[in-house]
């Protein structure tokens, strides 16, 4: 296909078409609804202003249904050769629609296509994360209850360090991922700012209603300066990534302990054979590699949000196809943190708890700092004291019990007294501020 | 001074003391005074819950006053030897007051202490940075209006494309920086949540009063779980780093418009020689070598924020001394971000503009877009048929009245029509959600 | 595809299965002729020690070739099911030999299968760009010869500094990339180490002859300890990046320069239509986003490389299938690297010199440094003092010949002393140390 | 300090001087000794070619070495006002010698004396990184001897895989170590290429004899172009990098490995209480600290080396202060090195191998590959019949003996068959190629 830039006589050198494609055309595949649906309001908004008749409109808006259909149904494919699916969907219009199908093109450039699709991709997206994590959360709970007060022991610099719960191991995912919802909603509202009518980063010559695209869109509020909106590239993608990110920190932690925990060594919880993989050697392995990948794909994640500070640092003003690159690291991640979301559920879901294997694990000195802040209590000496009277004689300490142990830490947020209710307000809080 | 947690006996290996305190004891003057202010809320908070009596809170209150008046008078002096900041407090308050000052370790672990005090530090410094981007709005908003409807060309992959004025441009920096700030107060309030109680990750004996020291610390909520407190670690500085970084990428943007259009090639700007370095061998040179720096500082900040996310990825739940590097990373970043939003003010203030040399630079073709879409408006053209005709005749165009050009561009947020009203409105949201 | 290691009861979860090969296996057609080669290699070693008989080596060779040819034809296609390209060459020689296609697997596993065939790929994937690299160091050299001698005003800070010359500039190229190539060649000597007979980093019961699957496969040397066989992931990768990026700098550097020489206020060098590309928007724009492309690029090798270092750190030995991830990260650069250095070469061989615009961008107190070391020579001032006595008076400098200016710079390496001899033996030292 | 650049008229704004200077000058005081080096060779050069009289030499020489006794007694001291050493060493030199101390600065230029002086001290650097190295190998193969013979299990996925050797284990790192020797030896080749002569990327006016100044200061060969020197700039500093990256995620394994087999659950080694750090709250902690912050400071390093090419990617050609950042990045780097190989020594020296906490450790199952490959050995399976016999009866596997079975694994690289004298000739060859 054409290029629209083209004039009739010019043929771009096959080896800069194809590097300047590059594999644009499968992430545009996906960028594909969201340019039919600012493509509708914009037609609808140059309908109200009178450059577009009723007609018009109205055959523009029945196209572009039909072609969100065929895309809902498989029936579009995007090749290299269509350059981006701005120019497919403007092509197609044509095809159908003649002149009309052109003059969907009045007052907006690809840039602020390009911007506005790729933003309510964003959005999208990123409500679809919330949804699922919303989910995780409330099976972190459930998962939680149903292992209340089994003892865990717990570290610091991988060592043991002090008795804990299994469910308050557990709340501690459930309160991080209602930090990363606080942090995504948040974070959401600014992406939400609409770029149609900024064109190429300059001036569109018709009288556009920027408030009517913006509601249509669903968009807290526009994007004032044109310059500006061409700017905001790089920097609403990397906070996107960010919000992204922070997900994947909490899932990779979960991740890092369930594959410590599993190890033969520590043998705390399992996973039936459906949830682990096997050796092309060693017939007895039961690996999590799944847990391996979420850990791996963390680093993917992080490396797509540098990639995209590297990507714009240095730029002036004003577009440059550098930032075609954008695209791609914001969809991959977004594919990423929403498969690596929905594996976790059934780990979750199948964790088999060992407490047996917990307890003979558990070495009796770990109540040491217990001892020390019973000999404060009860006996007034200060803290630094009782703890350098227990140091020196470990080996006396009588075996606790352990549940008794964990049953009077009644200070908040810890095993014996887990808060819940306050971790619970924090969670209809994120959700009400939606 | 002798670690807290040794015996009496024991010593440490001097390679392994070196190792691990490295340059910690200079961040920990920066942290100091955080510490200070946690340690007083604390004790106020055990003198209510009675593990303090009143005398003894007063003592250590008057103790700490005093050690941050030294503070701030620049009489302390932490060295290598004396582990952190913590502990020398701590050891500050015993040898002033004996037992008592031990007792201000109840309820607290060092963990928590340090994580109470790198969080007001953190807010702190958010809370500075904002105030001072608050004035370089301003001085943007007053600059701009000081060369309003000054002609500029504007560039799209550095070629010019279509007019625009300083003003514009400059406008374009007020709303950057105004998304900056909402975002970074957004993300304060996310930071805003009280760990102190929390100890290592595992509960306190004493019946401690967390909303107490919460609200006496400004905190706008508790975080709950034990051990997602530590498990914030990594995460929640790379979100400050998050908004840190957005402001370095404004800056930064700024600073390669300014080196370009200060190149003898645009000569489009210039500054006095106070702002200008020169070279050791050539006599003519005036570098903008702050510029530079701005831009490169830039990628130091991005680079804290992925090593604070390398960090912490692939790391178990519960505390590792990895962290310790955050402090750094947190601090020199904040250092960063404040000198150099500091160091665009003059820049801007004293910005020479030469219009005279921008408009013998702007090639007549800039306004081949704004013909067609004149041929649109006027003779009823598709867009694509008009470009294709301009396209193929651009010398015939005739040489354009420049400013009339851009006071036709009326469009919401271009340069004809810079739709102030609305930036200022998002500046004054943003002023009061805070 | 059943997996090898699944017994005949087990079933894999969708989910997990779908998550752990992820797009795994359109990464696996890249190394399908390497895991091939590697195969035919083993095999053939395996007749030698008597573990397979002639026939069966001969009967595993054919059936290998012939599937080579149909991987060839592009008749192979790898599947998600599949698993990975190894899996699916033991099945196709299973269904071709019945047992014989099962023993190939005699003596190695996975693990050293994929390590392999990765280093395989990648020393071959260095030996492709470094010959693309010796082509385009004799296009620099080609190329600078045709613009010898045109004056090129020459930059620090942005800024003129002194003059050059275009061929001087060009030559720094030739001698960036042969710089590259020393580094890529010795490189790929620490990258050529046979992991085959490490298995999955223990040991095999075969007496393996690993000297000869090393000659066999061009191997330098044996990897020698199973351990850091496995060790070495992350590592070896690493290094094969860092000379892609290094590759990548150069270009990025190049880029940047014809970015900026080809702005409309530049206008030293231009190019034909056919590798310029237009605007939807502006008639008149012709961009160099090819340019824009190798120096965004340039940023994703970069990442590449980051994330093989986040991805290993932490990990303890042994594999871990965060590692599958690599394979992702390799190919996708050296696709990159390969095809960014063969986009340089149109550019290059068409690059328009426009000299007049050169000489009239240039302002005559380039000079001054050359004034100023005149007054050294002739009347013996100091420099410091000449220096500032130029400084004082630039105004007053008479414009130079700048064509003479450039010829009396003899110093080696300078624009009138291009010590092309020095480049051209530095060239010759690198081909013949391959 | 005046500027050298500075006329006596100027005067700098204070915040442009302070944001300019930052922290360069402590950085400048590691690079001082080496710009005295190349001061003391320029100037003989400078002698040989009549530009400096046999007196002004023997002068130059005399005070440079005086001023290296004063620096190496701790008697300079660099402030921020001194701008940078090379300021602070001319100065030095004109106060001590009047006008042929400005003398030294004829044919050269800062850019030159910054490139030679840093380019000396990564050198430097290298070489006493290697030495370290060298001894640490040794200490693996020593360490390793001791503990010959001594079961360890082994891991894939974190789980037990099959049987190794304490000495087999060790040995991968020294293997590792010799790997990381040959990139850093034959990095630091490429690395030796003599800049001085280049000036500022331009010329110089007198006759340079570079081979002389190559020559004295040890370099392999001369940089030719001098833009490309210039150009060097970010990719030679990145090669240095990788190069230190590399030995610390050797390091960074060892010590993952470390964290984890001292922790209670496997409790396979141990260390004295000397190398080991305790806990504020808990008495009975010994935690691993430095091998957390070795892991960490990978980290670090890894983010220097991105940090370098971050900074570099999208400049154009050209000295930009951007530049002046790399010295940090580099100079921290070393340090965190240097001290990291040096903290491996004592763990490596006191380790505690608890055999018998490891064969309590082991699953009998471990050896289930083993008895599928005796399968196929005696009965004349297929590998991979015998694999699914053998997995579908994990339970009636024979308790093995542990020491017959890794004794029995003779292939090349095993625990059976370290195959040290190869490993031995590798280091050996490093050795020599220095």
């Amino acid at each position: 296909m054409k290029k629209i830039w083209q004039s009739s006589t010019g043929t771009l050198n096959k080896g800069v078409e194809s590097y300047t494609v590059g594999d644009d055309f499968i992430y545009d595949m996906v960028i594909f609804p969201y340019d039919i649906r600012a493509s509708k309001a914009h037609a609808e908004m140059l309908g109200t202003i009178g450059v577009l008749s009723e007609k018009e409109v109205s055959d523009l808006s029945f196209e572009l249904d039909g072609l969100l259909n065929m895309y809902e149904r498989g029936e579009v494919e995007l090749t290299p050769e269509d350059e981006d699916c701005h120019t497919y969907i403007e092509a197609f219009l044509t095809e159908k629609l003649g002149n009309v199908g052109k003059k969907i093109h009045t007052g907006r450039s690809r840039n602020d296509q390009v911007l506005v699709a790729t933003r309510l991709y964003m959005i999208d997206s990123c409500k679809k994360i919330e949804e699922r994590i919303f989910s995780l959360v409330e099976s972190f709970f459930a998962i939680g209850e149903k292992h209340s007060w089994i003892v865990l022991p717990w570290y610091t610099h991988t060592q043991q360090a002090m008795l804990s719960s299994v469910e308050h191991w557990l709340l501690s995912f459930a309160e991080s991922l209602i930090n990363d919802l606080d942090f995504i909603t948040s974070m959401r509202k600014i992406l939400s700012q609409n770029p149609l009518g900024t064109a190429a980063g300059f001036w569109v010559t018709f009288p556009i209603d920027r408030d009517m695209t913006a509601k249509k869109l669903g968009f807290h509020k526009n994007i004032v300066n044109s310059i500006f909106a061409q700017g905001s590239r790089g920097k609403f993608e990397s906070l996107y990534l960010e919000s992204l990110s922070q997900i994947m920190m909490t899932l990779s932690r979960f991740a890092s302990d369930l594959l410590l925990f599993t190890s033969r060594e520590f043998s705390f919880f399992s996973f039936p054979d459906s949830l682990t993989t096997g050796s092309s050697i060693m017939p007895q392995k039961k690996n999590l590699d799944t847990m391996e990948l979420v850990r791996g794909k963390t680093a993917l994640v992080q490396a797509n949000q540098a990639t995209v500070k590297n990507l714009a640092k240095g730029l002036i003003s004003g577009y440059h196809r550098d930032y075609q690159l954008l695209k791609k690291l914001v969809i991959d991640s977004s594919d990423i943190t929403l498969a690596s979301v929905e594996v976790i559920f059934p780990y979750l879901e199948n964790l088999q708890v060992h407490s047996e294997n917990i307890l003979s694990s558990i070495k009796k000195d770990i109540v040491a700092a217990d001892i020390a802040n019973e000999l404060v209590e009860k006996k007034g000496m200060s803290f630094r004291d009782a703890y350098l009277q227990v140091k020196d004689d470990l080996e006396s300490i009588d075996i606790p019990d352990y549940s008794a142990n964990i049953a009077s830490k009644k200070s908040l947020g810890s095993a014996g007294n887990l808060w819940k209710e306050l971790i619970q307000k924090h969670f209809s809080d994120v959700r009400s501020s939606r």
